[in-house]
């Protein structure tokens, strides 16, 4: 029984290579008193970690280069040390890019694997989907009737964050990369529209989409994308500010031109972290089981197969290549 | 007896003209009935009305061709056939430029002339101490020790916000333009620092003028100001934006490079303007008003005189060549 890691080989210029990444083999570790020993079954591939592999100082330690890529992951203890677990419990945490890791359980989270496949407590019902909760409902309050802009729409985040926004009655347009993600968005997630900002003509086709302007935006891209949305946004619009992906990879950072409308529509834009705030967490996830129980929450998957696709599924991911949330599917377990 | 008003001639491209206005002559309007006839004494000056002088659509009416220009003044009725008045009382209220005006009294506030100069009600008393005291003590609210970045310092709402924070226990830095507007700001206005953002290096400066990061932005100016606030912002720290008038009179809109601060900062920024919550005025200028009482709140203004002399010192504030509130003093009276 041997280990498999994928390090930070290098840090990356703009988008990561296969180079930037090293798989390496090594043993077994053994729990300590107090330590339980996880089996990785999924490991969740999220577009934060590009930002993680900067040397830059950003809002959460960064990869440090020879060291496992930090990653969520979904797992079976299969040796415990510690009361609170017991082998044969699926946990959920952020144990890394690796077939095996060990944790004090202080941050592993039980789940069930009754209630849904265990992939989906990578997404809609973790990290994702608390992410599209905190920022959509708690911190943007949208009102029925609302026109809501969600961009990266075909994504872990942003397809949860738009059908949360349905589910409240409002008028929600997704933005997209290409045809294929907006028939998605419109057809299986139940968007009321959707704009492929690869068209050309985003400012354009937006306006269409949000005819009566838009009132709140859940902001996963930034650059043009932002842009065009600050141009349509009515008064007392909301900006909530869960990523900038189109900035993860670029050397000069996009300079946004309409941040005027901050000031002539009053707009409040917040920038947020799903990890600042634990404690919503729990009243979230169980919203979101909820929804996901009544069929509420549609959620669709790209699967890559094998600890060693990584690297490639990951980078992949940020060109906008997969459909839904991405996850590695560790080894044959 | 006849009135004197200032039009809007013709709509600016880039800084206003003198061209851009004219002054006509009129007869005294008489009240009907539950009107009142007002003389203004002073006149406001506010880096709002250049936005009103586009055709553009923004947050407020604009202003018209060959209609009197939007302005706050401060007057006495002198005629009232509204029995909420009587004439010889002294009234605040936004009656344009011109020395006569007629009210139905809805907008007009009464002023205590012992109580402080009258032109007083139209700076540290008036809209531009309750716009510093709304966004600062409402929206950003600041807690002791943290570091609040004012710019626009020496000007009519930052002299106020910046004061503010000094007696909510806060480091205050202000940025403004030139030596003499910095010695104001620290020497008079009790500021811990100002940095001079004409001296060419408003990064550096201001780096070291807030040494520990910036908590809490009260933004007037916008454009390469708000750039380097952003660069130096800690995380969870609020924006509020006042105003943006070094784009004013831009013909292409500054574009913001740092906005990813926004999100690795989780920052919140927040538009707004002093007349969409008229509800908190009240409470906002008892406040002030024990404040500036108890000599906690200096005041500085330059004064013009005559109504004549309205357009010039109007373009003079948009470059900055005032110091503190400016008003024009109206006639002799």
């Amino acid at each position: 029984m041997r280990n498999l890691q994928v390090v930070l080989a290098s840090r990356p210029s703009g988008f990561p290579t296969a180079e930037n990444f090293r798989i390496v083999e090594s043993g077994v570790p053994q729990p300590a008193a107090g330590q339980v020993l996880v089996r990785n079954h999924w490991l969740s591939l999220d577009p934060y970690m590009r930002m993680r592999m900067n040397a830059a100082k950003s809002y959460a330690k960064r990869a440090e280069i020879n060291e496992v890529m930090i990653g969520g992951t979904l797992g079976e203890v299969i040796a415990s040390r510690n009361p609170r677990f017991e082998a044969g419990e699926f946990v959920t945490g952020s144990l890394g890019w690796q077939l095996y890791a060990l944790s004090d359980g202080t941050a592993l989270r039980k789940v069930d694997a009754r209630a849904a496949p265990l992939s989906h407590y990578l997404g809609v019902l973790g990290m994702p989907g608390v992410t599209a909760w905190m920022g959509l409902l708690d911190m943007a309050r949208p009102r029925a009737g609302e026109t809501v802009v969600v961009s990266a729409a075909a994504g872990a985040v942003g397809s949860v964050a738009g059908q949360l926004a349905r589910i409240h009655g409002c008028r929600v347009v997704g933005i997209a990369g290409g045809a294929v993600k907006c028939a998605h968005v419109v057809q299986e997630l139940g968007f009321d529209a959707c704009v492929d900002y690869k068209a050309g003509a985003l400012r354009e086709d937006l306006e269409r989409a949000a005819p009566d302007g838009v009132d709140l935006d859940f902001e996963n891209v930034g650059g043009e994308v932002l842009d065009a949305v600050l141009a349509l946004a009515n008064p007392f619009a909301r900006v909530t500010v869960c990523g900038l992906v189109s900035q993860y990879n670029a050397t000069e950072p996009y300079a946004v031109r309409n941040f005027g409308s901050v000031l002539v529509n009053r707009i409040r834009v917040q920038g947020f972290i799903v990890s600042d705030r634990l404690e919503v967490w729990p009243g979230a996830l169980h919203q979101l089981a909820g929804w996901y129980a009544e069929g509420k929450l549609k959620y669709h998957e790209t699967v890559a197969h094998g600890l060693e696709s990584a690297p490639r599924a990951f980078i992949g991911m940020l060109r906008g290549e997969n459909l839904g949330k991405q996850v590695v599917r560790l080894g044959e377990a």
